[in-house]
Formats: C-alpha cells, sequence, structure tokens
C-alpha cells in the first residue's frame, strides 16, 4: 500500500489539512461569539446556499481565461473548498452532498477529456489550459475532500481516488515535468497540489513527489516557458522544499517580488498548514530557519501604508494586503507564528478569516483584544537563498517611504532595473515604478494577459528610476545575462531615523561600468516633511551617455529652468524602451541646479538637482509606439549627461507643501532647498552640501570603498577637517 | 444726522448684524450643551487666542495676492470678525480690546495710504490691489466693529467712524462706481461692505447707497473690467437689491454658475441677514418671492454627491459645500427659511457653525435630533433673472448625475458650451467640463490668476461636450455676442424615474443652424444601472463641419472600430481652442455603430454612438501649444461629420461594469448595446431604436415642434404604429 501510515487510510485523521478534528470541536464550541469568524461563516454560507440552490455545472473544458468553461471550474473549486468547510463547522450534510456530486461528476467526465484545446501553454492542463489552472483545482478540492471523507464510503473515496485524484495529481507531475519539476510559482502550485491531496488520501509515493519532484531521466536546460523563463537550471533541486529553499531569502523575500509572493504564498502556506498538521515531524514551519513564517511579515513590509504592495518587476497596481490569499497567510502566520498580535490589526482590515483552525486563532485573538498595530519600519530584506544577492532597502521616514531595489534579477518577472527607486507618501505613489503592462483578467486588452509593451517597455531600464547608458538597457536587456548577477548592499542604516541610508553598488549591468547609488532620508526639525538626497556616483573606463529619468506623477506647477517645449512631442529614441517615450520639451542645463515642482493630489513636490554645464534636461511622457492604447501617459524627466566617463547625479526630493481646493490655499507651494553642490569628490569619498532656505547647511559625507561602520574617516574639504566614524556622515556646518 | 432712526448711534442695538443681543442670550445660555457650535467655538478660541499673543501687523499695502501684506490684511480682518464674536459670547473683554487696537492701528494707517500701488485691477484698493478684497476687508470688519461696539467710546466710535468707516465706504462706492455701480459679484461685495458698515454705523445715506447704488453723472456703457466684463449696461439697476434680483434667476440659479455662486453667497446673504435682523420691515428674505433662500437650495443641488460643485463656466475642479462661505450659507439658510432639517445634514457634515445666531439655530436643531438627509434629485434651475433665458437642467439616476446646460451666457464668466453636458456617477466625473485653465493662489502659476489658456482653451466651444461648427466657437467666441442669448427648454421631464428627460434647443450660437439636443435617462431592469441616450439634432441652411467632442476620463479599454494611431500627435487645428488639442489617431466611420470602452475608477463606461459613412472618428488629447504646462493632458473622442447640412449624433453612454485590482475580477466589462438606429428623422419627429444584448428593443421617440405635454401624437414607422401623448415616448417593441 502507498499509505503513509502504512495502514490502510483512516478515518480517524480526518479533517486533517487545514481544520482538524480538534479544531473543529473549538470552532463549534465557539461559533456565535466570534464576530469576525461568525461574520465570514455567515457570508460564505450565503454564497454556497445560493449555489447549491441553483445547481452546478461542469462543462467540456474549452475556453482561457474569462471564457465559460474557465471560469466555471474556477468557481467549482472555490465553491467545494467551501462547502467542505461548512460541513464540518455546520455538520449539515447538505454540504458535504453538494462536494460529493459534484466530485462523482468530475470523476465521471475528467477520464474522458483529453488535453486541453488551447495551445497557448508550455504545460497544458486537462481542465484549463494551464497545468497551473488545474493546481489551483486541487489545492482547493483536496481540502473539500479531506472535509467530506468520512462522509464518503470506502467504496466511493475509492472511485474518486482512482478516477479522478491520481491521474489528475499524474497529469500535473509525472505528466508535465516541465511544469512540475521546477523551481517557479507555477511548480509551488503543482508541488501543493499533488501533496495536499497526497495527504488527503494518505498516499506516502505522491507525498514524496511533491516534497521532492519527479523522477524524470533528461531534461533540457535550455527549454523557457512562455514568459521566457528557464525551466530548469541544470543539478537544481526541484519539488516543495527546493521550491521554498531558493527563491525565498533568509530573511523570508520572494525573488520575484510581492506581487507574485502575494499569489505564491497561498499554495507555500496552505500546504505547509497541511503538513504541519498531518505530519508535524517534518518541521515545515522551522523549515530554513523559519523562512515560511518569515516570509510573512516580510511580504506586509512590502506593502505601503494601504497595504498596497510596492511595484517591484512584473506587478499590477492596485494589488494589496487585501487579496484573498492574504487572508490565508495572515491567518496561517498568525496561528503558527507565535500569536504576532500585529497581525491581528491587519486581520481586522481585512474584516475576513479562513475557516479553518487558523482563522479560529485570529478570531479569538481579536476577540480577547489582543490585537496591536502592525508597525512597519525601515527594513532591508535580503535576495537570493543564502541572502547574499543583494536586497530591497525600504526606507520609512513619517509619511514618506522609499523603496530602493538592488536585489537579483526575479526570474522570470524580473525587470532591468537595478538601483531604481519608488517613492510613497501616505500610501500614494509620488515617484512611481511603472508596474506591469498588463491589464490582468481584462479580456479586452489582450485577453488579460501580459501585453507586448510589458517587455517592450515595462521591463526596459529606461521605464525606471535609474541609469540608462547609451540608451540600451542594463544587462542588453537579456534575462540570460541579467539573471546571473545582482547587485550589492553597500549600506543600510536605519538606526537613527533622523538620517537613515541604504546604499548599494552594481557592478554588471553595464560592463567595465560601475553604479553606486546612495539613498539618504533627511529629517529636518526646520520642515514638516523629511526629504529624500539621492547620490548616484557612475565610474566607467569609456566615455557614455547616462540618462537618469524621475517618473514624477502629478502636473508641473513650475521649473527654475526655462525649457523649449516642442509644438509636437517626438518619439525619444528606436529601442530598449526609449521607442516608447514622447520628448515633450527640452533644456540645456547652465551648471546650476535644476528645479522641477509639481501637484499630486493637492501636495506640492520638488525636485532639485545638481547639473554640469550642457547636461540636457528632458521632460517626457510615455505613449509612443503605443497602438492600442495600452500604456498610460505619464510624465517623467531625464537628466542626460553625454560624453562622461565619470557621472555624478546628485538630487533631493521633497514633499513641502499643500493646496485645498476647498479653502484655494497653498501652503508652502516652494522647494525649501536654496543650493546643493559637490563639495568633494573622489575615489574614496563623496560628499555633498546642502543648503536650505534658512540658510542653515548641511554635508553629507559617504565613504566610497569603506563600509564598515567601525572604520574612522578623517578628510579635509574646504579647509575644514571632518572626523567621523563609519561609512557617512551629516552635519550642519557654519 | 445721517442715523437711520433719526436718533443717535444707539447702544442698545448692538450687537445686531450676525449677532443679536437675544441671540447672545440664548448661545451663553447653551454653552456646553450644543458639541457642533462649542467645538466650532473651542477651534475658534484656540486660534484668535495664540494671534492676540503673537500680536497683529498692519503693514503698509504693498502686495498682490499671495504676497505678505496682502495675506496679513486678510488675515487681519478675519480675525476681528472672529475675536468680536468671541467677546460677544465669551465676555471676555480681551478679545473686544484686540479688535479696537487692531482697528485703530488701520485709523491711524489708513488716511496715509494712497490708492495701491500694484496697477493691475480695473478698480484699485487702498489695503489691496483691487477693490474687491477692500471690500471684503469691511464685510468682516462691519461685524467686529458691531460685536465692540458698546464696549468703544462715543469718541472712540467717532474717531474710527470719521477717519476709517467712511473714507473705506467711499473709497470703494462713491470713488469707484465702475466697481460699485455693477450688476457683478465684485459689486454685490462692494454693496454688501457699504450696507453691512451703514447697519453698524445706523448710517441711513450709506445704507441707501449700499442699496440702490451710487449716483453718478456720465458712465461710459462700453468701459470693461480685467476679465473682458461690461461694467453696466445702459439703464441697468444698480445697488444691493439689482445685484440680487438680475444674476439670479427665480429659481435661484446664479447665472455665472455654482462655482461663483459660492463665492458671492456669502456677501449676498451675511447682509440679507444683517439687514433682517436690523430692518426686518425691508423683508429682504421675501424679495423677489424669496430669491435668495431658494439660492440656497439651488446651489447645494449644484453639486455631486460628495459636494463638490458642477463646473459650470469658470470654475475649479474640488471647490465644494465645505468651503467656509458655505458654512453660513447653509446656517443662514436654516435659520430664516424655514428650517429645513434637510440642511442640518450637511451642516453636520460640514462639522462647523458660525458663532452667530443662525449657527445656534442649526446647533440647536442638530442637538434635538432634526436631521434629515438632504435628498438631491433631478432638477431644472432656470437661468436669467426672470427664468425664461434657458436653464441648467439635471438628471439624477441612481448613481448617475447628468448636468446639461441651456442656459445664458453667464456674464464675464461665461463658456460658449450652449448645450453642452458633464456626467457624473458616485460623485466622480466620467465625462467632464474641463472647468478653468487657472490654479487659485498658486502664484507659481501666472500668480494664481487667470491663465492665458482659459480664453484660449477653457472657454472655447471644442473644450466641451458639444457642437462646434466650422472649427469655430459658438457665437464667434465673442462675449459681446454670446451675452445677447440664451438656449431655451425645450422638455424637462423627471416624474418618471425610468424615462428622464432633458431637451433644449439653440438657435443662435450659430447663425442659420439650429441645434436641438435631447438627454435622457433610462432605468432598465436588465441592468445593474442606468444608462444616458443623447440625441443631437442639427439643422442647418448651408453645409458645415460639425464636431462633437466626448470629453471622457480614463484609459481605453477597447474600440469596436479600427484607428490608426499617428506615430506622433498633431495639431488638430489653428484657433477657437483647436489649436490646444492633439490628433492622436483616426478612423473614418463605415456607417456602423462605432463604440469606446475605457476604464476610469475600476469602472467600466462605454460610449456607442450611430455614425454615417466617412464620419471621421478623432482621438485626441489635450495639451498642444501649451508651452508652461498649464493644461491638462486629457482625453477626447471627437465625431466629425463634414459637408452636412442636416445631422444627427446618437449616442449612449453607459456604466457597466467594474474592476477589482484586488481580486483581479472584471465584472460587466462589456457594453449591453447591441444596436443602436435611427429608424425616423422628419422635421416633426426623430425616433431611435436601441437593442440591448437581451435583444429587447425600445424605441424612444421626441416631437421636435410640439413641446407640450398633452398633445396626443400618432406615427407610423416601419408599418407600425406608435401612439402616445406628450412631447416624448420611450416604449418597448417586439
Ligand atoms: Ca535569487
Ligand atoms: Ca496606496
Ligand atoms: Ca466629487
Ligand atoms: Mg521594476
Ligand atoms: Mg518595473
Ligand atoms: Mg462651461
Ligand atoms: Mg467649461
Amino acid at each position: 500500500s502507498n499509505s503513509i501510515d502504512n495502514t490502510t487510510s483512516s478515518e480517524n485523521n480526518h479533517p486533517s489539512l487545514i481544520l482538524t478534528q480538534q479544531g473543529v470541536a473549538a470552532i463549534r464550541a465557539n461559533l456565535g461569539s466570534i464576530p469576525i469568524f461568525d461574520k465570514t461563516l455567515a457570508a460564505t454560507q450565503k454564497e454556497v446556499d445560493l449555489e447549491i440552490e441553483k445547481g452546478f455545472d461542469v462543462p467540456t473544458p474549452k475556453d482561457y481565461s474569462g471564457g465559460y468553461t474557465h471560469e466555471t471550474h474556477k468557481k467549482n473549486y472555490v465553491l467545494m473548498q467551501k462547502a467542505g468547510a461548512l460541513y464540518q463547522i455546520l455538520d449539515d450534510e447538505k454540504y458535504a452532498k453538494f462536494v460529493k456530486d459534484m466530485l462523482f461528476d468530475y470523476a465521471k467526465k475528467y477520464p474522458t477529456w483529453p488535453i486541453h484545446p488551447k495551445p497557448r501553454s508550455y504545460a497544458r492542463g486537462r481542465v484549463f489550459w494551464q497545468c497551473l489552472n488545474d493546481s489551483n483545482w486541487l489545492v482547493y478540492t483536496s481540502q473539500a475532500y479531506d472535509c467530506i471523507y468520512n462522509y464518503l464510503t470506502e467504496e466511493e473515496r475509492s472511485t474518486l481516488e482512482t478516477d479522478l485524484f491520481r491521474p489528475f495529481a499524474d497529469h500535473i507531475s509525472k505528466e508535465s515535468p516541465q511544469f512540475f519539476n521546477r523551481v517557479h510559482n507555477h511548480a509551488t502550485w503543482g508541488n501543493a497540489a499533488v501533496g495536499m491531496m497526497a495527504l488527503a488520501m494518505d498516499d506516502a509515493e505522491l507525498l514524496d513527489r511533491a516534497l521532492n519532484g519527479v523522477k524524470v531521466e533528461n531534461f533540457d536546460p535550455n527549454e523557457k516557458d512562455n514568459d521566457g523563463g528557464y525551466i530548469r537550471k541544470d543539478g537544481q533541486k526541484i519539488g516543495f522544499f527546493a521550491n521554498v529553499n531558493e527563491p525565498f531569502s533568509p530573511d523570508g523575500y520572494f525573488t520575484e517580488g510581492p506581487y507574485y509572493q502575494r499569489y505564491a504564498s497561498y499554495p507555500f502556506l496552505i500546504f505547509a498548514q497541511a503538513l504541519q498538521n498531518k505530519q508535524p515531524e517534518q518541521k515545515v514551519f522551522e523549515y530554513k530557519d523559519g523562512v515560511l513564517l518569515k516570509s510573512v511579515n516580510a511580504l506586509l513590509n512590502l506593502s505601503d501604508v494601504d497595504g498596497d504592495f510596492f511595484l517591484l518587476n512584473d506587478a499590477q497596481k492596485g494589488m494589496s494586503y487585501y487579496n484573498s490569499s492574504l487572508i490565508s497567510t495572515v491567518d496561517i502566520g498568525y496561528h503558527f507564528g507565535g500569536n504576532n498580535p500585529g497581525l491581528l490589526s491587519i486581520a481586522k482590515k481585512q474584516g475576513e478569516v479562513t475557516l479553518d483552525d487558523a482563522g479560529l486563532a485570529v478570531a479569538l485573538g481579536i476577540k480577547a483584544g489582543k490585537e496591536e498595530p502592525f508597525v512597519k519600519k525601515s527594513i532591508e530584506l535580503s535576495d537570493g537563498a543564502d541572502g547574499d544577492e543583494g536586497a530591497v532597502g525600504i526606507l520609512r521616514s513619517d509619511d514618506l517611504e522609499l523603496v530602493y531595489k538592488y536585489t537579483a534579477h526575479g526570474l522570470s518577472h524580473g525587470h532591468f532595473d537595478k538601483l531604481s527607486f519608488a517613492l510613497f507618501e501616505d500610501g500614494d505613489e509620488i515617484v512611481q515604478d511603472y508596474g506591469m503592462s498588463r491589464f490582468v483578467n481584462i479580456e479586452q486588452k489582450g485577453g488579460g494577459n501580459y501585453l507586448k509593451e510589458n517587455k517592450t517597455w515595462s521591463k526596459q531600464t529606461i521605464a525606471h528610476n535609474t541609469i540608462t547608458q547609451n540608451e540600451k538597457s542594463q544587462f542588453k536587456g537579456k534575462y540570460d545575462i541579467g539573471s546571473k548577477f545582482h547587485s550589492n548592499t553597500y549600506v543600510f542604516s536605519s538606526d537613527n531615523e533622523n538620517v537613515q541610508v541604504a546604499s548599494a553598488k552594481e557592478e554588471n549591468a553595464y560592463p567595465g561600468t560601475k553604479l553606486h547609488r546612495t539613498m539618504v532620508t533627511i529629517k529636518d526639525e526646520d520642515y514638516r516633511n523629511p526629504y529624500i538626497l539621492d547620490i548616484m556616483r557612475v565610474s566607467s573606463e569609456k566615455s557614455n551617455q547616462y540618462d537618469l529619468p524621475l517618473y514624477y506623477l502629478g502636473h508641473i506647477m513650475q521649473t527654475n529652468f526655462e525649457y523649449n517645449k516642442l509644438s509636437t512631442p517626438q518619439i525619444l529614441g528606436k529601442s530598449d524602451g526609449y521607442q516608447h517615450l514622447y520628448k515633450e520639451a527640452s533644456a540645456l542645463a547652465n551648471g546650476e541646479n535644476i528645479k522641477l515642482t509639481w501637484l499630486l493630489n493637492n501636495k506640492f513636490y520638488s525636485y532639485s538637482a545638481i547639473t554640469s554645464t550642457n547636461d540636457e534636461i528632458i521632460l517626457g511622457r510615455i505613449g509612443a509606439n503605443d497602438p492600442a492604447y495600452n500604456l498610460r501617459n505619464e510624465p517623467t524627466l531625464i537628466l542626460r549627461k553625454k560624453n562622461a566617463k565619470d557621472a555624478l547625479f546628485v538630487s533631493i526630493i521633497e514633499s513641502h507643501g499643500t493646496y485645498s481646493p476647498v479653502t484655494e490655499l497653498a501652503e508652502d507651494a516652494y522647494s525649501n532647498v536654496k543650493l546643493l553642490e559637490v563639495v568633494y569628490n573622489s575615489e574614496k569619498y563623496t560628499a555633498v552640501k546642502l543648503v536650505m532656505n534658512t540658510n542653515t547647511a548641511k554635508v553629507f559625507i559617504i565613504s566610497n570603498l569603506d563600509n564598515s561602520s567601525e572604520t574612522a574617516h578623517k578628510l579635509e574639504i574646504n579647509n575644514k577637517e571632518y572626523a567621523w566614524k563609519g561609512s557617512f556622515i551629516l552635519t550642519e556646518i557654519k
């Protein structure tokens, strides 16, 4: 027998995936006195009752997402999962019968369905056009099966397992190794799907397959998926644990970024929960020093004050911790991760819990008043399986959140955006990362799939707030090259809330050119808000053109430089994303500071930058070569230095004032920065002087080669000696 | 003596403008038990106490708005008004002393100040650059004086009145008849200023001047103000009552539109309140059948569900009934207008009341739980002193608000936009009126004043959702011509909430061409939202080009027609606003319905329109010839018919679906309109057939010549006879 405990499948250990027998007893005992759980239960019951009344359909697979058969099968598995939980919690057989009837309909039809007729996927399913969706189905359905296990006769179970579950699991694993044997969110779903059904059926062989992958003789290491991502590197470990190990850094950062972590976190955590409940000896939550639980904290820290995820790599704006997969994430994180009271406040905002043991724990925690705010502080999250492949640095200072990216590539969803940043205030993006070119599930826009502009625009370097050299994207815009490298943390220091520093280096994006960017948040008691100092230092072996864009969002109020507005916009370049930018206006710098003030959401922002004579300033807009209106027509300012070997871009971004269209009063509408000046720049040190309009002056110095916090430095600038310990100093001068 | 009651000024009748002796007693008796009043009082006290501590300044006038002397004098009058009220309510002499000290400083300096040095105004003040601001000063200061009247000795009062108030009032009236003797919001402020000080001082001569204007021998009827508005028509009545009579229609609509009504309503109502308190025999609130009180209701009805005013004529977006002048408007409207409980709910949202008798009445009403929702229904507000110069028709249907403009010109703030409309859903503009080109009080943008684009773009016809003929604005874009005419209501019917109709005609905008537009909101039980049917019928004596833009806001999702996107945008035309539009793409119609679906605020909207073969469809964007980034780069779709004498533009606008970036689900993303068809069109009748995707079909017929609701009509279309009573019918067909 395949059975895990070497006995026949036992009715004594069901349910045991997300609900346990003890959990069900506790839930039943508390029902009616746990408001957030009761509310979720009532809503679920209402929804499922309505669907039971309407009856279900199990149609022959035919459509892509958005189409009837796709959406119906998707609805079916969600309903089965919910009905299964309702059966356990409410002890009402109509829910079990609903699941059973639907499962038997599937068991009757599934064996007759060939491979899905739509050809687009590198791994086609049988119910859906891709194995990924088939895996979704199995992750949910395994929970439903576990819940009604004892309601079924042994013969019924045997029919379902033989006709439906085993062939289903085989299709997405043995028959689709290019899907199952990856380190990728697709494979994570596949592994979790097979693993959860294995646990539901007590099938040791299937569980081993889920945890360790399918043994396959020959595989092609050059094979790629639909998005151009590699299937599998030679020698790469596979299966669930490999999928936990590789994409998560020791800090719990998921290399594809928060948008995909949000999606992936459901199978990771739901399967971990099931494994913990059924086989606690696997110690899944202790794996890699508890990385799955750390990932919950990391993911929540990758959201702005409203809970919207930062845009890193492919990501759609507006995705947030209100997404349903985050309900599980938060509840499981709370239940298995030591009952962090901060998670209760997020669960409360979500207004919903999972209908299982974890959801009960959260509901009881809230009921007991244990809730505390989930405080997000400045944090650096390392990237890479070993945490040594760069990081994301998040500096939080009052209402500002600066997201600075110096990571590895991020697998197939990565962007060529080393050393880029985005800035948020009060949960609104002020200096944006464009995100992806895709309208997920909006069929009119390319079927809701990735649009070609995702590759030609969104992933390109010029679409980001970082350096593009010679109008070519980093790593030649090639995934194969970009995947081999990562940036490196240089300094991350957030202990002093008045001067927080994130500094990183990138030396592979453009061979022969070294980039070193230092971003600083400075709290100055003279002003209402902190401001951002940005020092981008470029050193190259030869002369290049360097473009540094600022994707400010909002309406230009004023510039301190004269620009020549073109009568009609011109296309900025030919390739690497430049073909999607319009040049609207330009100016030549005279070597003095330039300043741009803009208005967004009734707040005034300013960008002040040091220039060299003949630097070019380009006022641009996204939207050229966009035949189907797929792009958003948002503005940018590009500071361009030509024929430069070494270059230093220094700027300050401020949020300095407000406007009210109701009172019509503008407060602090002008920048507070009077003068920015480079007072020293060598291989060893870079020093910038900041003079504010109160005439106070500060100097910020960074040591460019020694990032130790212990080293003592001494430097004379303009006959004044500066001495300090550690890699940087900000000091006021007379 | 000049005294009104032919006695010397009496201490027995102070305060008596906005606070009365009885009012003060009642306020003092209720303090501490009237939360909204107590809260406002505490905030005011805190603010004034802080200023008393800091001390005040009365600087020599020098600056335009935004500058120090301007802002300081403005702050001073507001503070005096507040301190005066605090003195009465709290009976604390420090407030009276503060007002007295400041007034004496003004009394000492004012006589030494010549005309204000800044030359921009057609009527320069002495404290401010324009008499308008001097009048603001006096309106507020008269209230302060009234409050501390009894605190002053007769000699002190004599000094203030002789050295400050009378010369001040004389300057803005006798010495500035081009300002004072107008029918214009400027003159309203002037009249109210002089009138309120007259009441405070008991000066009958001054009061007569306020109510009836200054007698001047010769005036120039061709004289214009800074904005190009006429000063005064020959034979026009002047003074406060004339200013109430002319701009307000019998429905209380203010011809300049809600943005300026909001501004003007303060002097109208604050002076009316003072006049009512002091000279009830004037029956000011009964004047013109109670038009001042009706204006409160009209103004509130000209706001969307959030309280933001609709954009009619010059108007800045975001102005709302939260503006401070609306606090008085609502409180006075409640106190003197029969205690409408709906106003209490608005006062409650405002969270603030005036510190006077009216504010007390509101606070007591709220305390007594009398509050009811302020329900805004469909309403037509006539324009013109006699209500016969067209109207604004507002159709409200579920969450949609359609604002259809067929008014008179709107004085110097009018736009050339006859028969234009705007559409709101849930308080957000979906199809926009651009508003004005001005960033009020944002000094960086042209000093916060009107920008030149206001004239070259915002006022022009093509900037609006109405017909432009031959690329020329209505009335040749000339104020002198536009001011002579108005559109006419044809039908306004809102009794049947399923079919509401606003229909109007314009026959002067383009001589020889007649425009007749009918807008219909249709509630159809098959769909979640009502939709808008729009029939624009054009008849001309000769062939013309007709452009009908749709200023949709949002991102294009899909069109059902192929368009040719230009590689770089082209400027659409040479003048009349066309020079500010970019053509981005175009298409030629093949005679079938065209459809545009767009996404805004996560809602899907569609525009479906009937076309004739070779109609041109232009996808455009605002922003050409905008050297200083003064314009917003928003999109439009223009349907262009060339070489046409008569033309019929028929379209439907729907709000049909929603998107969530959190669940990533798109619901009802597609238009429900299958086919729109003109089935009959003659001089007498126009009939349109609407086929929906449920295959239900409806016919809407309008009688083009007879708008009586009593006439019986009979019409045969396609062998089917339609018989109905009244000017229109919507009927389902098989
Ligand atoms: Ca990695
Ligand atoms: Ca946000
Ligand atoms: Ca609004
Ligand atoms: Mg990116
Ligand atoms: Mg990006
Ligand atoms: Mg207008
Ligand atoms: Mg307008």
